[in-house]
């Protein structure tokens, strides 16, 4: 029954001869790598808004320029990770670069930064796609949380069924929106050059704050949400048809002119226009509604800017899993990351990105606004350490003009290093001090978990052991007895089957039990001595780990004995309940008390199966 | 550290031999079993006013009326459990009077309205206790529930450590409520026969509805809470002093006395008084200001009102775990809740009465109004089986005069059985089902635990079984093997020292890995077959328990092979999360994997100790 339903709701099993790379071509491997890239324009715009609005119309005059200074960011982001396809073209995430050529160190601050950016990436795309559709709807706006964590559970459903997607459905989203908004932004200047519209500006918004560099500084950083996933295509190198390298850079290229395109347009056309984003509506809402008015048009542009989003969210639940996987094969993380689900995905990464970024869209109320202080700043620090990573990998590779190639990853990371500063300066105290102590924190867990497994394989290994070992003499066997019922008889009988020295012992609890039973047990079992431990305190575990070590000690031989429980198994489920749980707590006090690596006792559970 | 900690809060273990009874003289014992029956005169006053208030002053007149009636019920109580001491010397709680005399069916009835009522009589008590201390600081009506809370998590404590309790503290709050309270009326009394207070009445109250019979009998019913507790000193006769019949039949008298003093006072000079509770203060403490004003006084009355309600919800900490002891030794409840803790209480019960009385706090905001309609009825149930059971008593008995005795019982029989009906029936729709559906509840879990107990002691009895089984063979023994490491060693060596047939299985999950295993397997042990199970879905416990199944076919002896597992026990705790959870899922799957009284495989744990 559960069994159906699971394969109903996530499918049936996938074998592993499945597992092999589908290539893409150009125009579909654009819509598998730059949701997560494109879709930010749906709120860093309103984000820039926001920055400078409350320094009122001089401040928002500057919506436009500051568009223009992340589009040259964007231009030089474009030529770092233009450079980064060329130099490596078997996939360099920031992770495998920084590690390459920073060292170990650096290599887990990247991937500690991806992690958290692609945490913060679904957490955000999901909210700004319930915003986009609030736009249209206002009822969303009132569930905004549900309406998140319903997209959420949607999408985590979908990855844990595994989409082995070729960029078929994918392409719907992403180029119904590229077109949508080209369209928008088209018509638009056109409709403002015409005079159709008229070119107010924000000359009339009144500011509560005097404009200061700070402020403008700080418009800048939140505005920077907008390059976030420009790195995508440089991971997935490999998916593109050969030769690899040429289409993943051209590729990249035309991601980077739509992102120009519809940036600029798009802050551009609403400073002219004045557009001011509503508390239930989005500043790319407000102003599609500007130039088309209320209608299917709008509808559209606001369907296609959620698809986008949620595909955007959905690009953090390939990568997220992905980066834990490898960071668990290299022994960072646990090893259950590692592991392939039944349906060949990774099951257990997916669930927890889901189940933080669940918790995120809840703790933050499903508010684009108040996550993206946190957000971006892992995105840069990724950035800067990958192209920093380039630049030492040039000077190494020193190939055909390795000079010109490593002055381009040079500059792109000065460039995106003083970003980096500016970002984490302005938003440290808003949120973005959360995500650089989470990055601390993940790499110093990252580090113990990695010295662990070290320890523990060093522990294991057979380097130093002899081919041939003494073998142990036979186990003396102890039974915990607690009356002479028909589960102790088989237990017994299964004793009798692997010693010829059993120990039965009783712990007296209640005071004059010991008697009675001693005699049945003389009855049934001359031949096994019992053993009557009284306990004043009524504890039965603590007495009888006692007389244990009592047993060893008695034999001089190094040996310790077994302990051998029967174990009652009742037919349903809360009949476990009605059973003393003794047999559970002592095999969890056996196995968890410390005598270090020689303190072997074997545990050995007869399950006495009940009927009813 | 934990147990030092946990010495602090709860005391040091005691040893069983210090359980004994110990004897009371009567002003004590009055201490110890009224304060149940006393304190509900702390919330039956108000209920009565809140009954009666919807329809206005003159339905308000009826309030001493009514609480006269209450007081006949009292005298024919009194008088029925007067009997019972005499007829059951050595303690006559409801169950076991039920029980002996109606059957078992009728026992569990009444030992499942006691134990809702002990419940309920908790979370009423320490609510009241909340609202008296209120009445004078008002900013504990503010955060009432924190405040029940903390006074139930205290109770608790305190009862986990043990209360050999001898009535010399609860002297204090006992006699201190008695006596303010007898204060309190001789003065109203004197002052309003003087004239100092104007005996104004309810007449100006104005109502919403008109006076109906049933809003009478509603009244009535509300008011009965004040008879709860009243059968206390039946169940503890044994702890007076001999003769014990006569002593606790002299101090139920007295208690008596003392309840329908104060009842009848306080709800004579509420009424003549006109005193009206409000929002933030309880009718009791309205009363105390009128006749005292604000000031020391009125604060002795609130704060001994307070610690009664305390002491009240207390009993409930005593009463509650002893039914359900009562219940567990014969069988209707699970076992966990006869084990004497090593304070030589009932830890479970206790802990088990707190969460559920805490929820209730909870769930009904503290607030003793929403509490009453649950309430009473199943001590009202209680009382009608245990004076039936009274009836049949004393006409098997026989004794002298017992044809007075059986219609003194036949009598409260008959009151109560009424008062049932009317309480049952004006309650119902606010809250009384609640009750009788949980009840009827209680009574079947309570059957079906019963009912798998004797089918598990039949199935596991000895009778049947001839004195000498065969014994079983040598199993072989199955490793399951994830790599070749040390602790796989050790596992070997263990197998080998309690079995000649070893066989080492493999799960191949990721393709390619079982070549360089089988080698490595091969050279430490040339001697031990090794079987390689593919699983191109990359699960192992299925394809591990399928070849168990085919290796036990393969021996056509009907044995089992048992099943050996090395399982890693790290150094500290977190580290569990970094090891594979694959030894336990396999050992509960061998567990829960139902085949029958048959099915007896052995499970062999070997704990490998890791140092770090």
């Amino acid at each position: 029954m559960f069994q159906r339903l699971r394969w109903l709701i996530f499918g049936s099993p996938v074998p592993t001869y499945h597992e092999h790379l589908k290539r893409l071509d150009n125009p579909r491997a654009l819509a598998v790598f730059s949701p997560d890239a494109l879709s930010s324009i749906a709120y860093s715009n309103q984000e820039i808004f926001l920055g400078l609005a409350i320094a009122g119309g001089t401040a928002l005059s500057l919506s436009f320029p500051i568009a223009i200074a992340i589009a040259g960011l964007l231009v030089i982001l474009s030529l770092s990770y233009y450079q980064t396809i060329q130099g490596y073209p078997t996939g360099g995430g920031s992770y495998i670069v920084a590690k390459t050529n920073l060292g170990t160190y650096f290599g887990l601050v990247a991937a500690a930064a991806l992690l958290i950016d692609y945490l913060l990436a679904a957490a955000v795309s999901l909210s700004a796609a319930v915003a986009a559709i609030g736009s249209v709807f206002p009822v969303f706006w009132q569930y905004r949380v549900p309406t998140a964590l319903v997209l959420l559970a949607l999408i985590t459903v979908i990855n844990l069924r595994g989409i082995h997607e070729t960029g078929n459905i994918l392409s719907i989203p992403v180029y119904g929106f590229i077109i949508s908004f080209l369209v928008l932004i088209t018509i638009g200047v056109f409709r403002l050059g015409r005079g159709d519209l008229a070119a107010i500006g924000y000359a009339d918004v009144p500011g509560t704050e005097s404009l200061s560099f700070f402020l403008i500084l700080h418009a800048f950083s939140t505005g920077c949400t907008a390059l976030t996933g420009i790195e995508a295509i440089s991971n997935g190198v490999p998916t593109f048809y050969p030769p690899e390298t040429k289409n993943a850079g051209k590729t990249l290229i035309y991601m980077a002119l739509i992102m120009a395109i519809l940036f600029l347009g798009s802050v551009g056309l609403t400073q002219s226009l004045g557009v001011i984003p509503q508390a239930q509506e989005t500043i790319l809402s407000a102003l599609a509604r500007e130039i088309f008015g209320r209608g299917a048009f709008h509808l559209i542009i606001q369907i296609t800017t959620m698809g986008i989003l949620v595909v955007a969210a959905n690009t953090s639940f390939a990568g997220f899993p992905r980066v834990l996987s490898i960071l668990a094969r290299e022994r960072f993380l646990p090893r259950q990351f590692l592991a392939l689900g039944d349906r060949l995905v990774f099951n257990n990464g997916i669930i927890f990105l889901a189940l933080i970024c669940g918790f995120l869209i809840f703790l933050f109320d499903a508010d684009t606004h108040q996550l993206v202080p946190l957000f971006a700043v892992g995105a840069f620090l990724a950035f800067f350490l990958s192209q920093t990573g380039m630049v030492f990998h040039w000077f190494r590779a020193r190939d055909r003009r390795w000079q010109l190639k490593a002055f381009l990853n040079g500059l792109g990371a000065v460039v995106i290093g003083i970003t980096l500063i500016v970002v984490g300066v302005t938003k440290f105290m808003n949120g973005a001090w959360i995500t650089f102590l989470l990055i601390f924190i993940l790499v110093v867990v990252f580090g113990k978990i990695k010295n662990h497994y070290d320890e523990v394989s060093e522990e294991l290994t057979l380097q130093k052991l002899p081919p041939s070992l003494k073998p142990h003499n036979q186990p003396r066997i102890v039974i915990p007895v607690s009356s002479v019922h028909r589960g102790v008889i088989e237990a017994v009988r299964y004793a009798k089957s692997i010693s010829d020295t059993l120990i039965a012992v009783y712990v007296e609890i209640e005071p004059g039990t010991a008697a009675p039973l001693t005699k049945k047990w003389r009855e049934w079992f001359p031949d096994i001595p019992i053993e009557i431990i009284p306990s004043p305190y009524r504890s039965f575990i603590g007495p009888f780990l006692e007389r244990l070590d009592e047993i060893d000690a008695r034999y001089h031989d190094a040996q310790l004995a077994a302990v051998l429980i029967p174990e009652f198994i009742p037919a349903k489920w809360w009949q476990g309940f009605l059973h003393n749980q003794t047999a559970w707590s002592l095999k969890l006090a056996l196995l968890y008390r410390r005598r270090g690596m020689g303190y072997q006792r074997m545990i050995i559970d007869v399950p006495i199966h009940l009927k009813h």
